[in-house]
């Protein structure tokens, strides 16, 4: 039995009850349950579940320990964010965070065109908006624009050319203005000043001499007064807080020297993102060394004493953490299509009365297989077959004594697995990596878990039931595109180990945790592969609802969307059934209708239950 | 002056003449000029350029080799080919590939539902259809709907469910029924049997037990007259012929051992995709170590060794490369929108009368610098830098002091590259790396390069013009998207020279090549920049025409696309400008419903020429 690590990931929102993972809120019903309620409605394939509850936890969390830490220390500073549309842009996302933001004043951050007009159409009255990223004039127009609708805009300026543009947009567009903010370069990325990200080498930031001369720029253009804030951000998903300490301490001087400078309206720090999600399964692996307490303190400490120190005002402290808030709010739920299993028994050995030599061999050890030998004659198995494989490449043995080998092997890893149970843990757990079951799991991990591809970020999972029964399966997951990358592997030291179960029986499914952030915009089309059906999870005094249920695109959408023209290919196809040699042309016909109108992922086998 | 290693990557496709890369074909003219063109009817951004002489170059370049090969070596069997749509699945794209490979039955491989749905109405009538990839019972039905269809259609059978499946199917729809494959796992993966990829463990492919059992399972159910094709796949761009010649040798035997089974029309040996693209800029850097007809005599030669060794019939030979048909045929145009350099001069300096002692000491080194300790005061001013960083973070120093180190320590690399040009090749080049200018890019390297974000695959790249000067900026490539992973780092060893410019005199474009294959369909919505506009360019005798011209997406249809309701969208924006204080309230309403109708990468600066 195994806890699939949720007392390490899942900061309690989710927990393990009569064998069902289950949510940790209101009526805490289980995530297999859920599932079901949306499957009775006939939906296939795999479904992102968004939490709500769990957005407001977070957006919670993030302003009462800042607001706890402010309490602390006695800080001057009002603690503000802003919430990155970057990190996910789907409408039944923003518009419960919006939402939920509404109590704290909480705002969006938004770095290109299509996320302004997201921020500028549902932001909060009066919240605050903050712009980055390379901006033409158009999109500096747009941020006067939300200035004037009543937003608490920010536009940041991430090079001396934007500045210049503002400033002829500050001469088009006149009162009111939005603020400016300065994105500062940080010489201390935490790896040492030449590190690509964050460092002084960033693809963000202005350097000192370039503050100077904007400073002057403001100066110049009686705009200096809209300077209000400075920004930096040394990354995403910062693993140890130190980092963090060290790029406080010199934008905290930065902002003292600004200041000094006749800055007089500059009161906010910008600390960016980066606050990370710990995704570990494992006792010994962390994604991070702090918490939002240690953060929280160690943040609004260090601005103070650096104020005080350079005896200037405690600035307004700014985040705009985007994983952070949401991460947890959305759960993937893959129906395991098929087990590919390496199960062998005896009764498949087809031995001739005269064997080559190495498959007698092979049949002699596992005749012959006891505890005291057992790990020793693995390694000559492995050994015989990579010898065999070969004499069958060079033609000498046939494909008979192919399978012979294979199964031989097997059985012989199987038996060494029984013999050295209670022994050697290593040596167990390298032989049960042989005989990992492959898991086929309805979903595309190009489309669901892109950063798993780029960046190798593992997500917790588990399967949603029999979470009181052992599970002995050692496993490696697989999804439905035709890519070999496609594959979720779990090696020796850290496997994933699932139930053994048979899907003419039963279903059986996996969830994957921790993908509100950045996976759904980033999903691929591999395949023609879309988003996956999504369904948000309301709760309320009787328990809870299905809401906003977005099907995955059917298989016509799909072509639309890539710029075919979809009368054509269903009149193409029309005619090629009529021409064709087809009987039922009328019963096929209405088959491809339906079809064309489902979604691209798999559905139910013949002989299984629904997956 | 540079090529850019033209001679390497370009397979001849591209040349340059008179500063320009100019497209070796036809009317032979400029990518410059034909950008340009595109330009001239007011669209901006990126532009994804076409070429269907580049897709016809590639397909007769697969049939012609493999056709003197078997005719080299009086071989029995035929060649035959399909593409796999998933490799570029965009409808002109897709369309020119069928026109072109009609000529020699070029046939499509479908991976999903829908891309089967592509192939069916558009391949070419009777050219062959292969279905790989897991499927169910209506991908199945599909299936032998495309062979009624009249279409040369083969299903490949991923694991002994899906046979079963089949056999069910063909009770129901009878004669005629499509060929069947079988996806055969290979144990020689190149890199040992326990290999990810290809090998035992591959995602992929029966073994030789299940082999045994699939004929077994057909032969019961009378469809073993069906059974055609076996199939394999060692990995998508193979660098190695290796791997390859093992696999062959391999696939060849089991193909024999089949026959002599009784498999008596199984006569196809598919090897999959994998031939590789040559990518590489750099003379010592190579993607593959073989010509395609290295590559086209040893598949012939060891089929044919194999079968006259064994005494089969020469299967014939059937391929799905897909790298190597696609890849050359599109071209990403990306302006440069701005140069972000380190460019400081001893007018910026603005030393106080009292300096710190280690800027005073940064001053002197400056001063004193000369050829013969060029490097040692290098290496001296990095240290000084580096104290004097962390001075400013203690408070000890000001930001006109850390302004003054900034500028004294650029000022210092200058001069010691000055003085080494003639020396110490490899410090130099160390030094020119830190000095790196940044050219902005108006293009997502998520959206547009994707593998390099996965996979670090580079991309050869180079300016359209100025070819016939001499590139002096050590160049790192920045996107516009607000992540710091968007950029492309070039190293010491293997640097990218750029021109400088200044752009707001001259415009500025970088190409990047070989995009064709994969980088469409996994393109990624990171801040909601979508698929460039793309162009495809058909040569004639007059020169060349631009047809299908399709737009980048607008800020409203990629709203649309994420399910938000633009109506609402544009009806808030609206009141909310009502409600305003904005002057000129017609004139903004105008300006942001253009805006809306334009695409959301960047276009022209105030100060600059159209980018």
């Amino acid at each position: 039995m195994t806890n699939y690590g949720i007392h390490l990931w899942s900061n309690g929102d989710f927990f393990i009850e009569e064998g069902f993972v289950k949510i940790n809120y209101k009526s805490k019903p289980s995530l297999y349950e859920i599932t079901q309620k949306i499957r009775d409605t006939g939906i296939r394939g795999p479904i992102l579940l968004r939490f709500p509850h769990l957005i407001r936890k977070q957006i919670d969390s993030l302003f009462s320990e800042f607001n706890r830490a402010i309490k602390t220390f006695n800080y001057k500073g009002k603690f503000q964010a802003v919430f990155p549309l970057k990190v996910n842009q789907f409408p039944n996302f923003v518009t419960s965070l919006v939402d939920i933001g509404k109590q704290y004043n909480y705002g969006l951050e938004a770095g290109s065109k299509a996320e302004l007009i997201i921020a500028m159409a549902f932001n909060n009255k009066n919240a605050p908006i903050t712009v980055n990223g390379f901006k033409d004039k158009s999109m500096i127009s747009l941020g006067f624009i939300a200035r004037k609708m009543g937003f608490d805009t920010t536009l940041t300026i991430e090079g001396l050319n934007e500045l210049e543009n503002i400033i002829e947009a500050a001469k088009e567009y006149k009162d009111p203005i939005p603020n400016i903010g300065l994105r500062i370069r940080l010489h201390s990325s935490g790896i040492g000043i030449w590190a690509k990200s964050g460092g002084i080498n960033s693809k963000f930031g202005l350097t000192s001499t370039e503050l100077l001369e904007a400073v002057e720029l403001l100066r110049k253009n009686s705009l200096l007064d809209k300077f209000t804030m400075i920004h930096f951000h040394i990354g995403s998903q910062i693993g140890e807080i130190n980092p963090v300490k060290k790029a406080l301490r010199e934008a905290g001087n930065i902002y003292a020297e600004l200041k000094k400078m006749g800055a007089k309206n500059l009161n906010n720090i910008n600390l960016g993102g980066g606050l990370a999600v710990e995704y570990s399964q494992h006792e010994n692996i962390h994604n991070r060394n702090y918490t939002l307490t240690e953060f929280t303190n160690d943040v609004v400490f260090l601005l103070k004493e650096i104020a005080v120190q350079k005896n200037v005002e405690e600035p307004n402290i700014f985040t705009e953490s985007g994983r952070f808030i949401a991460a947890s709010h959305a759960v993937l739920i893959a129906p395991v299509l098929e087990l590919f299993s390496q199960e062998y028994t005896e009764k498949g050995l087809k031995l001739k009365k005269k064997n080559p030599p190495l498959v007698q061999e092979l049949y002699d050890l596992y005749k012959s297989i006891n505890p005291s030998n057992a790990i020793e004659y693995f390694h000559d198995s492995l050994d015989h077959m990579e010898s065999l494989l070969t004499l069958f490449d060079l033609g000498y043995i046939d494909l008979q004594d192919r399978s012979n080998t294979e199964i031989l092997v097997h059985l012989i890893i199987k038996k060494a697995i029984e013999l050295t149970k209670d022994k050697d843990r290593y040596e167990l757990k390298r032989i049960q990596d042989r005989v990992q079951e492959r898991y086929l799991l309805n979903f595309s991990l190009f489309q669901s878990l892109p950063d798993f591809w780029g960046l190798k970020q593992r997500f917790p999972v588990m399967p949603l039931n029999k979470l009181d029964q052992n599970p002995t399966r050692s496993a490696s997951l697989w999804d439905i595109t035709c890519d070999s990358d496609g594959e979720i592997d779990f090696n020796i030291d850290y496997p994933l180990f699932l139930h053994d179960v048979d899907l003419s029986k039963e279903e059986y499914f996996l969830a994957f945790f921790l993908v509100g952030a950045y996976q759904e915009i980033l999903g691929m089309k591999h395949n023609l592969f879309t988003h996956p059906t999504e369904v948000t999870v309301v709760f309320d005094e009787h328990g809870y609802k299905l809401e906003n249920i977005v099907e995955s695109q059917t298989i016509l959408d799909i072509l639309y969307d890539m710029d075919y023209d979809i009368n054509e290919i269903q009149s193409r196809l029309k005619q090629y059934i009529a021409k064709s040699g087809c009987k039922n042309k009328e019963k096929i016909l209405e088959n491809l209708h339906l079809l064309l109108h489902e979604n691209n992922y798999l559905k139910i086998s013949p002989k299984k239950v629904a997956t």
